[in-house]
């Protein structure tokens, strides 16, 4: 799948998400989210302002002095390219995070599961999780999100404001679609101008951010990390679809004998 | 229409909006915002709160070294006064920043297009709308509802905590009024002490509101907006009624040929 | 009633709320507020990060500097250890204050009076109201729930984001519970590691905390402020139960002749 094209008669196509940054942002790419990219931007343009990085999406360090992971999503917020996320499945984790650095976030009434369930995994969230989320729905329901470690389905998520709304699943597209067309008729420069404004007094500061991405390196080495990831994968992870669809649901009895 | 009169009995019939600060906050009154002021206050001292300044709304420099615009809001914001917008009708762009400066918003839930349609103009929010809108709904709302530049309806902009709540119109008025009087029975000293702490906790910066001032007053002059200003009169802004009403509805196509 | 007791199998029972800081969270337990720490913590080491201090809890000084209240209430809010409030009944004033210092909040859908009535009594909340409100809700609902002094039930705290949810009230302490065993079964370095990230872009500062209740002080001294307390007691309060459960709803009439 590619960018749309054609920039014909003033406007983008929006561009749908799927090999920009190619080996990084396409990762974030399951079924689960598609990313709409839009703006009076030509697509190398777009590429331009997302990508630029390659290597080890967690370690390697970006031109701007940020890993790459912490980089990536600094640059989809600050860009003047408008992100918009529409999640239809499973998006957890790192993925979570994604969608949490995207503009706007539109889900699947009936099929969104979104989470961090990091914690229930013995690590947390190194990838803005904890800095994004408090901003978006508050300390106790992030806190919620983060330390309980569950799905979220699309209302709930709606209702915390964890997305901009959950929309039936046969709406989603339409809605999407329509919503990044109008944004993409849109002159860039008034675009550009409104985001930087609202980027000023709503974004997480790059310190917070790499806070977060050193302790969660640190975590990853505890050995009751290990422990908990070792028996996810003999739980099923990575292998079973059916436990891939749920199982956070699990972890609240991980360690326990079966 | 006037103020409310009267301080009978220690309590201050809650002042109705409407030539508070004169030929400048008139302006904001259409059939859609009536804006209670509440405290023990006389109108005399609600008037000296909210008003003194005259001029060009956008350019002059108010006492406090602010512009008029700006300054007004500030001063809403911060006045010992307690103002409580009520939502019926048409409340976009300034007169959205506006009701967003006030304390309180209630919206009727059946006659409400609210919204900040500024960057479907070619500009983008000055009047403060970029920095109050995402402490109340979040990042992701706020870049939907300014980036969208499209009208919400009252049951939405209570979910998004655009306003407070949404109330069926025939109880709208009722509401307001109980809570403008109960309010402004209360002790002017305890409600200007709450209002003080709340605020130093939830009001965006002057350097951030005059940033997005001065950058509107940029935008102006693109001829990008200068061009689908002229489109939007053409095709009936401030002529036709029922273009008034929903013009924010065709921002997606304002360029094309028709 | 105790703390749950047990570390059995590497799991801690998560500890009921009752007596932990003895003499004065107690005073925070009605039938209205039930309190689950969960960490795997041993209850000596919960007991040791939310207590210590004794003595007057407006006045007295604790270890960091800070009067007891506010040192209970910060300490409760940067521990490890997980708290999670359980509102049933009547939860206002100083019970508001201490479940908004709580990591999360659920109320019972049917039996949640919840509020801030401070202004209504002539003075304003001083332990923290002020400070955590417009970070959950957004400045105009805060603005509301302060100076409106009035009483909110479980569906309207949760579209406002003062409480996480709200559940039937059949519902209330099986959700509750199994959130608080979950997370007790989780690794403790995660959930503190998850916490601390998450705090540091959502906790109110000190100062700010200091200031709110130092004004608080100043404000029980008014005069208007004993003459509405006064009144509220001739009416009833601490006498009454029918009175006890709804007396917020009076406070706009207090000072009428009756």
């Amino acid at each position: 799948m590619a960018f749309g094209t054609g920039n014909e008669a003033g406007h983008l196509n929006p561009a749908t998400f799927s090999h920009a940054r190619g080996e990084i942002l396409a990762r974030f790419r399951h079924n689960s989210i598609a990313c709409s990219f839009t703006c009076q931007r030509s697509e190398e343009e777009i590429r331009t302002h997302l990508t630029g990085n390659t290597g080890n999406i967690t370690t390697d360090v970006g031109p701007p002095g940020l890993p790459i992971l912490t980089d990536t999503f600094v640059r989809l917020t600050k860009s003047p390219v408008v992100s918009i996320a529409k999640l239809r499945g499973c998006v957890r984790g790192v993925s979570s995070e994604f969608v949490l650095a995207c503009d706007m976030r539109f889900a699947s009434r009936e099929n969104t599961r979104l989470g961090q369930p990091e914690v229930g995994v013995g690590v947390h969230p190194g990838g803005g999780g904890t800095e994004r989320l408090p901003h978006l729905v508050g300390r106790g329901r992030a806190l919620e999100i983060v330390l309980g470690a569950n799905d979220f389905d699309g209302d709930t998520a709606e209702r915390y404001g964890y997305v901009n709304r959950a929309l039936p699943d046969a709406e989603l597209d339409g809605f999407v679609d329509a919503l990044a067309r109008r944004i993409a008729s849109f002159d860039r420069r008034a675009i550009a101008g409104a985001k930087s404004l609202i980027n000023q007094v709503s974004l997480p500061s790059a310190d917070r951010l790499l806070d977060a991405l050193n302790s969660f390196q640190t975590a990853l080495t505890w050995p009751e990390a290990q422990q908990r990831i070792q028996a996810l994968l003999k739980r099923g992870l990575q292998r079973e679809s059916e436990f891939e669809k749920a199982w956070p649901a699990v972890l609240g009895t991980l360690l326990d004998e079966t």
